[in-house]
């Protein structure tokens, strides 16, 4: 079914149409481009808040810059619907996040407009001025360099970063700073006060008026009176305009804050900044979830990303199944996670603005003294991590797979070289689904595995996650516990299971074979006993081992394993690279073992966006993948 | 040697010896123990400028606070000689940063004064917030926490996200700003100049007082003026009080600036601090190389690590060489890269904060529009090296190995998802020698291996890297081309080879051999060399191949090798789990080929510190270990 565009909006296939347009018409376009979104993401989906937010800077930002040869990054993404919808992305935008469709993120490969790939946050500062020196160095004056970032983003330290830089250059950049107090949950942390502050009516702006009105009346008490008035004004002058404002502190020229839904004020601004020259920051107010009542009025984490919704009632649509489902590991996570923090009193948490996304929340609500959400700062949350475990206490510190690569350095340098009890759940792990490439989690097995002092885990269901988690928080003075498991849900609906320790670094038997056995590690062995299961029906019958840990490997398993068998199928969610498969090959290695091994995983290429289960069918891996390597392996067919 | 400590620093075996001084003793004792380091490091080397930068903060400290009950947590740990002479390790100190001797920076492990171990920059203030928030959740009240952050380091952005948490949380956290302008290079950025701006006198410290006694002076012109200008004076107190720093923007209460060398002031400014309940930040000036002349006066980079020097006059000592020397790789990069940028224009050079220690400041000199230092920030140094890639030009961004690590996300999300070439050049990859683990390039190969669109190269000697270098800079529309090389001296005394490329992925041929063939790659390639034609000497002729890229790997040279070789053994200088003999296994798997394979390379531990052929010989990867491993494969002697 595809959307119906109002009638303006109908006409725009590129921002030249849209530059087309009367400035009068723009209300009206946007008041479209609005409905457009709420219409297509109430039917398939998506992203919403954000992109609802930004609908008249977006029309301004084209109206006034001449995209795309003025470059506009937009941080993050998650606000870049409307961006795409006017760069000629209208008639397919409800692919959106589709396997084969648009992806959901801005991506050069998707279009010329889209000038930098995002996903992750704070880059737009780093890559537009990137962009805005080169354009010095290559004498392209005249050409804009824009980025768009969000307050959240801005608590992450590559975007500080980016502004210490800029401020001693002499490009051209404009950041925007889209300020809505949130990041999927409500942003958190001194910064944001500040912005409120200076937002609200008491602030900088405004006061620099009254002392200036204030000044004005005292200067008539005379002469003498006047000297002093004149001195001062140019001593707080002087103070105020220069130092009195965080980004001016950075040498950046501050402008704001304004209203970020007067389209016509934008567009006037975003004019007159064009002409200035040098590092400038335009602060923007606006509403995440703007113009859809639901939205704006409901809760905005909600409203982030609601999945199909009524979009008369806002009623948003739940699937209703008539079997009890199996939970999602998050929550399994969230609740596990409090469960034992009750009865052990050292246990903390710890998410870098994830709060709901991982089911922090739950922990949050219920021991707030205990679970911290510490901002987009994933470097800070391992290294305040590891500051808490050096002091007795057990640490849970929970970030999505591939946003753990943000914090690599700490967790090789803070963690694992000081040899710090510090628990990691990594979120997310194996493909994200319809995020896409920025989001899956394909490296972390490879990138943790060759640290030292590191254990990781991964879990096939629910009852092991908790006694993974239980076994993370009994005393241990030593070594990073890791611990990864996918998005969405396993396979219990019964999962409040007792919990037990696991010994480090044993597997599971799950079924005895003949010629050939299935190592499987995490949620993903889940396809290999259906494997099993299907070939055993034809008396085929294979070995499966839960390997459960990556690093240390189970050794006394893998030796009964290359004993009783001449062909090794490994299966895991993660990159071929150096992940677990690889581990084995070195065992292999070290104890000069010989048997036949195929890898299946994810191949050394970059894998887009879908649904889990079809990337899975793509890469090989799902249970049609499994089966036709062994039947492959076993010659049962021809290869 | 041992250094005569002077009467009092004599006296001193802990901080509660020091206690007992009269602060009047105090100025001689940083006296005495300023002396102490220059004629420690003036014999044995080691960092010099900012120890002797602290040596007041450094006394005042444990004269105030009662460590290691209260924790200190010093930034990088450069600065900390005077720390560790303060605390225990006085009679030791002649062992610093030797092998089996004390660490050059604060380490758990040495001591309990070091409350966090340090070697990256950026880190203190989250460990020390980790741990000020987990004394409060412990009911310790009266523990005080002490981060002591350089400038420089302020510019990272992890330090940012702890302020940005620091200042919200209620935690009573000291954060010392000890600001000299200098990383180990001058100092950076926006921050920079506004650090200086707040100490210069024209500032909101002097202003305020000013604004106050000219408004004093107003108010007597009568009863409403009075009123006008009280209204004036509330409004401009609290934008001046509460927004007009950069710190108090982030709601940390500002002390300072201060006189950083007045031992008498900081004991004071100290004793009324750790009153002060809540996040507070301390601005500290201090004079890199302070109270030894020639490092004040002289350049504060070389005398960051100046080696050994004569103290009387001086005069750094430089080793005199009868034959001519092969130069430092480093060196090669930097006079290679702008003999390359001289005929390519496209060219341009980032590194962040190490201008002299890649030799990129060859070409900052010579082509300062091309070359950019952009402060101690690796995060943003990657990212705006892909934005500059995304225009056309041929970005050389040189990241020391272990900093990358601060980068991966950057290298994955916006390198790598996005196919962008850019050139990285990784220096001090391999063991960094005397800076240890936290300095050792150990797990580049595994973390990037990982990563598809991603080239990783290492040359064997000077020419192999010029001649990557020059291929690297050839048109190429994607992938990331990483060259890893160590610190310090190649093999060729005449090193300035005309350039030729290399097809990517292709390896060298060194030697035939029989039995066995070892795959080396890079720089530790030659101890192969020699151990081959040691063993030549006795008719024993091993194969030895030049791997040159660990990936793409030349597999049609490989599939050669194990058609011709039964035991291969794989040499490098990078850990072994996941790294290039994982590679090899990879391979070996995928192409079900057999050979018994035993790799060399670091172990899956923490290797401390000690001279780089130390470490090799401790990991039996130097000529004697490769020779024994070659030995025991061929079973010529008994296993």
């Amino acid at each position: 079914m595809l959307i119906t565009p109002g009638k303006l909006l109908g006409e725009i296939n590129s921002p030249d149409d849209l530059k087309k347009l009367d400035q009068a018409q723009l209300v009206q376009l946007c008041e479209e481009l609005r409905h457009f979104i709420i219409d297509n993401v109430s039917v398939y989906g998506g992203h919403f808040g954000a992109s609802l937010g930004v609908v008249e800077l977006t029309v301004a930002l084209h109206y006034v810059f001449k995209t795309p040869y003025d470059q506009l990054v937009w941080d993050v993404g998650h606000q870049a619907y409307g961006h795409k919808i006017l760069t000629g992305r209208r008639d397919t935008f409800y692919t959106n996040r589709v396997y084969n469709g648009l992806s959901g993120f801005p991506k050069r490969k998707e279009s010329e407009y889209d000038a930098f790939g995002v996903g992750h946050s704070s880059t737009s500062v780093s890559a537009a001025l990137g962009m805005a020196v080169a354009s010095k160095y290559l004498k392209e004056d005249e050409k804009q360099h824009i980025a768009v970032i969000g307050d959240g983003a801005l608590t992450g330290g590559m975007a500080f970063e980016g502004l210490n830089h800029a401020g001693v250059s002499d490009s051209n950049v404009l950041i925007i700073l889209n300020d809505n107090c949130m990041s999927i949950d409500p942003n958190v942390g001194a910064l944001k006060d500040y912005l409120t502050d200076i937002t609200t009516s008491k602030t900088y702006n405004k006061l620099k008026d009254e002392v200036w009105n204030l000044l004005g009346k005292l200067s008539n008490f005379g002469k003498s009176a006047q000297e002093i008035v004149s001195k001062v004004e140019t001593g707080i002058k002087s103070t105020l305009l220069s130092q009195s404002n965080l980004f001016e502190s950075l040498n950046l020229r501050y402008f704001g804050p304004v209203d970020g839904h007067d389209v016509n004020h934008l567009v006037t601004i975003l004019n007159d900044l064009k002409h200035i020259k040098g590092p400038k920051i335009l602060h923007c107010v606006t509403v995440k979830g703007k113009g859809y009542g639901p939205a704006e009025k409901g809760n905005a984490t909600t409203w982030h990303a609601p999945g199909t919704f009524d979009k008369i009632t806002g009623e948003i649509f739940k699937k209703i199944y008539e079997k009890p489902q199996a939970p999602k590991y998050q929550d399994v996570f969230g609740h596990t996670l409090v469960e034992l923090a009750r009865t052990n009193d050292k246990i903390v948490g710890i998410t870098p603005a994830m709060p709901s996304g991982s089911s922090m929340n739950i922990m949050m609500k219920e021991m707030p003294d205990r679970a911290f959400d510490v901002g987009i700062a994933e470097q800070h949350a391992v290294t305040f991590s590891a500051g808490l475990a050096t002091q007795g206490l057990v640490p849970f510190c929970n970030i999505y797979s591939s946003f753990m690569q943000r914090a690599y350095d700490q967790v090789v340098h803070d963690v694992c070289i000081q040899n710090l009890p510090v628990n990691f759940c990594l979120d997310r792990a194996g493909f994200a689904g319809a995020d896409g490439p920025t989001h899956h989690g394909a490296y972390d097995i490879a990138y943790f595995r060759c640290l030292p002092n590191m254990i990781i885990a991964a879990p096939m269901n629910e009852a092991e996650l908790r006694n993974l988690m239980y076994t993370a928080q009994l005393p241990r003075a030593e070594q990073a516990f890791t611990i990864r498991y996918p998005r969405g849900q396993g396979v219990m609906p019964e999962w409040k299971t007792s919990m037990e320790e696991i010994a480090i670094g044993t597997g599971r038997k799950l079924r005895a074979g003949n010629e050939l056995a299935i190592l499987t590690l995490g949620h993903i062995g889940n396809y290999a006993v259906e494997v099993c299961e299907r070939l055993a029906r034809h008396n085929i019958l294979i070995g499966h081992y839960d390997m459960r840990f990556a690093k240390p490997l189970d050794e006394k398993m893998l030796l009964e394993i290359f004993s009783q068998y001449k062909k090794i199928l490994t299966v895991e969610d993660s990159c071929l690279q150096g992940g677990f498969g690889s581990a084995i090959l070195e065992f292999m290695a070290d104890n000069n073992l010989r048997a036949e091994v195929r890898r299946l995983g994810i191949p050394d290429r970059i894998v887009e966006h879908g649904e889990q289960h079809e990337l899975h069918h793509e890469c090989s891996f799902d249970v049609e993948g499994i089966e036709r390597a062994v039947v492959e392996m076993l010659e049962l067919v021809p290869r």
